[in-house]
């Protein structure tokens, strides 16, 4: 458990929770509560549900990932690594505090938008009096093997690591008591699908830096064709325009050091589609380094903001049968 | 088109949009309207997507479904029946005024969340102008065959009818310039789920009426078992409670007149679950009638509130190729 909802594709459907402690909590309330939520959800997610709201459901693909926030090891008087620590602020975010933080993370992902609900309610039974709701979101993508579209219409996954070791050399953690866990940092970006559905298409994909039909970078012809940073036209300017979102992300300026994506288009209210960015990466430098490179030129800012922020240690997984707790 | 999105079992996505109409707009132009997105999207509907939004998208499964409100034939000059009209207010009821109503109603649905999410774009390029949001909610159900489930746990829309002359003479207008449209009640419903998780299951059985692993009435072994609304304990009491929500619902109570029920699970901000209850009928009357029943008396009263109501005529479904067009 824990481990299947950062490396696997990301099925269809998500919820995410982002809790907060009840003042007081020890520690061992904490884990506890931990190893309830392992009993009553990992028959769940070999497919042999056996909680009562999970009843009748088919829970194949079910997953349940939790992590811990900045502010949780001090408390509680855990161990962390000093990297868990609140992402920085950045020119133009416009987030909103009750969309940010939280002392403790859950991502639940399945093919069912009801067995992640229904999943959801089981935790929350067995955490009265210990954890209270921040914020929820639930969101959805399509399952693979092809990779997923955003609201823009792109594929948008196409530059994750592809092999398992370069899976697993990228999210992590090599040693120490976390070790197999990781960082995920998480954004809740809104993109204003009307007026980049104005674009047109060739403009649409210069600002992203890829073909939309197929994914293919504008240098190649097929969706993994490697992008050719240097490649330019016959009036000297680059293929890929300097401007574009795929080149500024490119992991080849961060020395080929890569994150795990698996972002989740979502909606709420009458108006506001967007894309939980979930990005999971031994290091959460990686992202900060990336975004401070997006925050200075990137096409795709005048579409997009950044109005939800947070960062979570996750916690190594366990075998079948054994429950998750707090490491360090 | 239009049709399929009402006699068909609901696919597993939903996105509902209640628009309103700018002030001024004349018929024609959304006549105009109407033919433009039928154009756009019925050739998605045959799965074969030409909209920009839609590319690379499997839109198989996707319908789109549209009605008219009750104050929209006053101010277009549209002949309809005079069913078409607010649902009376009910004791108990907690609506909120920015989740009822709307002059128009488009009820999206396909296998993919991020397809009705597209299609609904194309609609709002395609409406500048002419039509705003009035409230909109995106909602999931369970593919079938089998009766999806709700967000208590129990199968939910086992009563409804199932042969397809028993479908038609439920829900289709049968003459007049509406014949083979139909009307739309809307009630979004929140649900304690969490309270009713706490219920025992089988207190949660005579609450509903059935049982919570197989759908079978009370009364009976397996769920399209005839309900026996009169069979009796052994000390004299009903089998079926009396306030079992499905004896205050049952259609004999009608004279066995039926809706067609599509409900979808919904979830909204940080606490709010609940259930999108769709029902298609030929006259919304019948709707008055079961829920002055239930509000009368019904044990699932003290774990639901109603918070949005609206009531649609439906347009009469074209064939393909056809465009949709205001009738009356």
């Amino acid at each position: 458990m824990n481990q299947a909802g950062i490396t696997d594709p990301a099925p269809r459907s998500l919820l995410f929770l982002a809790l907060d402690l009840v003042d007081g909590t020890q520690r061992r309330t904490v884990d506890r509560m931990l190893a309830d939520w392992s009993r009553a959800i990992e028959p769940a997610t070999r497919g042999k549900p056996d909680a009562p709201e999970l009843t009748g459901l088919d829970t194949t693909g079910l997953t349940m990932t939790i992590g811990v926030g900045p502010g949780l090891p001090g408390r509680l008087g855990l161990t962390a690594p000093k990297e868990l620590a609140p992402i920085p602020p950045f020119p133009g975010d416009r987030l909103r505090p009750t969309l940010c933080g939280g002392d403790l993370a859950v991502q639940i992902c399945s093919n069912d938008p009801l067995v992640s609900l229904q999943a959801a309610q089981v935790l929350t039974r067995l955490s009265q009096g210990v954890l209270t709701i921040r914020w929820r979101l639930p969101g959805f993508t399509q399952p693979g093997p092809s990779t997923p579209r955003n609201a823009f219409g792109f594929k948008d996954g196409t530059g994750n690591p592809r092999t398992a070791a370069d899976i697993s050399d990228a999210v992590w953690i090599s040693e120490g008591p976390w070790r197999h866990g990781t960082f995920l940092v998480v954004r809740r970006i809104t993109m204003d699908v009307q007026r980049f559905a104005t674009l047109p298409a060739q403009r649409q994909e210069a600002v992203i830096g890829s073909r939309r039909d197929t994914g293919a970078p504008l240098t190649g012809h097929a969706e993994f064709d490697e992008v050719d940073l240097f490649a330019k036209n016959a009036d000297g300017t680059y293929v890929l325009p300097v401007d574009a979102h795929n080149r500024r992300a490119h992991a080849r300026f961060d020395g080929g050091r890569q994150m795990v994506r698996r972002g989740f288009t979502y909606t709420s209210g009458n108006d506001e589609t967007g894309l939980l960015f979930l990005a999971f990466m031994k290091d959460p430098g990686l992202f900060t380094r990336v975004q401070t490179r997006l925050v200075e030129q990137d096409a795709l800012n005048g579409f997009i903001q950044h109005i939800g922020s947070a960062v979570f240690l996750m916690l190594p997984g366990t075998g079948d049968g054994a429950v998750l707790r707090l490491p360090g």
